[in-house]
């Protein structure tokens, strides 16, 4: 697993996202890192962060599968690059994500990235929630690739 | 339009939900309508909800098309109730959110929902959110009843 998150190879203009966004002070500040063919989160919930008492709130880890599956595919595409290149940001165009069981409140969360389709500036990424080693839910994001000379608006 | 938001109707031992729930204090407080044969909800994200500069972060939208889609599913359940009928929990089984393009920040989201399936306990849910009169994403999903004797853990 390499040391430095995926997240702070973006470039500062694309640095704000609530959810993975270093530059965000008020962002859950998720945080991917390569781990050979895939990335690897670990989030640890608020206790704020509650679907009904005792379990992960569903909408969290919709975030978290999203954010993750943007720096999972920015991870690929990094690959071919010089160290120490900044990291491509990709967008969502779509994020589905299957529930396959009330996920537990307490234990640290690990989310694990693949991309299982690339094609031109789109990444197709699956995602695993687990806890404790069970996979509580699963995801499926399609990633676009934004250009590489997008600029915020003034 | 009904008055009272349908979350306002749910036990108080499964309204924590950050998303949704009344009593929990740092959560997003997602309020759904009943409107006719579908349900409305209205939302301001906070400045600190963005993806990129200007634009609304996908997790907070995929937190209000997951939220707001179990309070329709409750809407329509609770349509031959009694008034003041305790509102029927529903739990996400399964969320998609296609992103049809960038978000703004600024206005006022508009989220509609609409029961498109009922099979017993289930209930598949189709979402629309709109800015200033455009839809920016459409979800769908599925929703399934918690039994009616559920209790929390002690």
């Amino acid at each position: 697993m390499t040391s430095s998150a995926i997240q702070d190879r973006y470039p500062d203009a694309v640095s704000y996202c609530y959810g993975c966004g270093r530059l965000n002070p008020d962002g859950l500040h998720i945080r991917s890192f390569r781990d050979g063919d895939e990335a690897v989160c670990h989030f640890q919930p608020r206790p704020y962060h509650i679907a009904i008492p005792g379990f992960v709130y569903g909408g969290l880890i919709a975030s978290l599968v999203d954010c993750h599956a943007m720096g999972t595919a920015a991870a690929a595409a990094l690959a071919d690059q010089p160290p120490g290149a900044e990291a491509p940001r990709f967008v969502t165009a779509s994020l589905k994500v299957d529930y396959l069981r009330p996920t537990p409140l307490g234990p640290l969360l690990e989310l694990r990235g693949r991309v299982v389709d690339l094609t031109g500036r789109k990444a197709v990424v699956a995602v695993t929630v687990t806890v404790d080693g069970v996979i509580t839910a699963r995801g499926e994001v399609v990633a676009v690739r934004m250009p590489d000379d997008w600029q915020p608006a003034a």
